[in-house]
């Protein structure tokens, strides 16, 4: 098979060949809490503010990731890193206590596919052996930073979704263990005109449906090539409204369909409205939950679709519409 | 040679085909302005906020490095973006002008480096033939974002520099021309303890010294390999810390190297105190002055390094140190 074709990308050899998550208080009561390598048991972890607190969690999934392979900062080639901060210092801040070579990406809550597709490169071109691809996201951080203080006490609108607290760390490598990244299929920005920053589902679910079906074409799969079609963080609403798009398209998605952020938080709990988001949603449900799903066997073949939404303070309070973009990562068990 | 040695990437195949840049008025009255593709006559660029302005300008480096080399967006396999922005909504909204795969950087104002380095593996390696990578700042989206609103009117300080106002972007392809990109040496976080963000110089040099030594140890060249050392943005205060920090090191830097900050506006300007800064500062001066340069035969071996300074707003306000990076791209007629 050719190397590319169209936005997808083939590999032979990039192994996921360990993963690290640690999550917080509320996602640790979700269904994926025991999958967690570590939980939270305070949002501030002792520091003196929640940014600090991310710092600290992201630092800590990396250093947790080098502790369980065994690896010193040495022996990895590269850090792909990215997190919802402004300027992304959740992962710049983190990165300084590595001696790593350090490259920072930003496609808001698609970072995470992102990072995984761009290290996929550094692995299959033989230029490097082992990359590091992490990202984080703090519930107090995002709130306070997109939407409001969280002394406020602001009500939160039914479209809204509740940011993830956690980060996770995947080490790619040139061998190890029998999990691969087949191909990814790299997502174009998408604007669909909408302009509710309550409602990132709608404005991320026309991105979603670009990337998969580019990634159908390119690979000539259909989608029950899959046991798991995992968006990034679309929400409950979002979900619903993904599934109508593609099926404008002719495509129907079945039970193998499901979100990261619809799925993330107890179903009971009604503060998270349309579920999970952040740039560690659908990182930690797959370094926590999928990647060791696969472990045992019961998935073998994953395509996860981070999804991002592209604003900022700014461009919300100027009005601007919400462009979104979204990557497809393969991820098969060999 | 080895594709690696160190934090540095070979490679044989990656030509710099073609360049584009937009500049501000102030910028267009220094030294390089003759050189810029295009000169904005105003800063706001009719448009309503000074964000739009840098989108707009964004978004026209890219369509006229697409005007330039008559290529159709379907021919470029990737846009490496990157800007100040929070969230960096300078590239996605111009990229969303685009149907081109897109991938969001940010190293502050090493993100031109980092783009590079990106995309020469993708073309090496064979995954793609043709990137754009482009980086956008404006004085007046970064002042008030990083600093105060301008309504101010707020002194500058001495040691402060003055964030350009342009655009650029470099097309890289696995063909074109006889410029080359011979190798990318990827820099680590460095934090020297600085804590003042209006000497970004200070913050930035120990980060530079750090990946050119590197450089050199990797490459096994001397300084004088090159006929220019070109640093991003450490300005003049942090060029005379950086040549400091290397003799301790036992590097003396000589008539070949210069800062890209320090020379890009006029020297009676005095408005600019150190000189210029900004994720457009060593993009433009690179695609606007030096690569010319190489296309006439005056300059045949550059060592581009820009710096960044990988503070946010919040971090300074936090009172916490500011970290860097600094990417070594090594250019060359062969």
């Amino acid at each position: 098979m050719d190397k590319k074709q169209g936005a997808t990308l083939f590999f032979n050899n990039v192994y996921v060949a360990s993963t690290s998550s640690i999550a917080g208080e509320k996602e640790g009561e979700g269904p994926f809490g025991k999958y967690f390598d570590s939980l939270l048991k305070k949002d501030e972890l002792g520091t003196k503010s929640f940014e600090l607190a991310e710092i600290r969690m992201h630092t800590y999934a990396i250093k947790h990731l080098l502790f369980k392979t065994k690896l010193a900062p040495e022996e990895v080639d590269c850090l792909l890193m990215g997190d919802l901060l402004d300027e992304i210092v959740g992962s710049s801040y983190s990165a300084r206590e590595f001696a790593i070579p350090f490259l920072g990406l930003y496609n808001a809550c698609a970072t995470f596919g992102e990072a995984l597709a761009i290290g996929s490169v550094f692995i299959e071109s033989g230029f490097m052996q082992r990359v590091i691809c992490s990202t984080s996201s703090h519930f107090s951080t995002a709130e306070r930073q997109f939407r409001f203080p969280l002394e406020l006490g602001s009500q939160r609108p039914p479209l809204s979704q509740w940011t993830v607290t956690g980060a996770g760390a995947t080490l790619l490598a040139s061998s190890g263990g029998d999990i691969k990244i087949s191909c990814v299929t790299i997502g174009k920005v998408i604007d669909f005109g909408v302009t509710d920053a309550d409602d990132m589902g709608a404005a991320m679910a026309p991105s979603a449906r670009d990337t998969l079906i580019n990634h159908l074409k390119d690979t000539k799969r259909k989608l029950d090539y899959y046991d798991m079609i995992a968006t990034g963080d679309l929400g409950k609403a979002g979900a619903k409204m993904f599934k109508l798009l593609m099926q404008q398209e002719g495509y129907t998605l079945g039970d193998n369909y499901q979100d990261c952020g619809a799925i993330i938080f107890d179903r009971e709990d009604s503060d998270v409205m349309q579920g999970g988001s952040g740039t560690s949603c659908s990182n930690i449900v797959f370094n926590g939950f999928l990647y060791k799903k696969m472990l045992e066997g019961v998935y073998k073949k994953i395509l996860l679709l981070p999804t991002g939404a592209l604003l900022s303070k700014t461009s919300t309070l100027q009005k601007q519409t919400i462009p979104a973009v979204a990557h497809a990562i393969a991820i098969e068990v060999k």
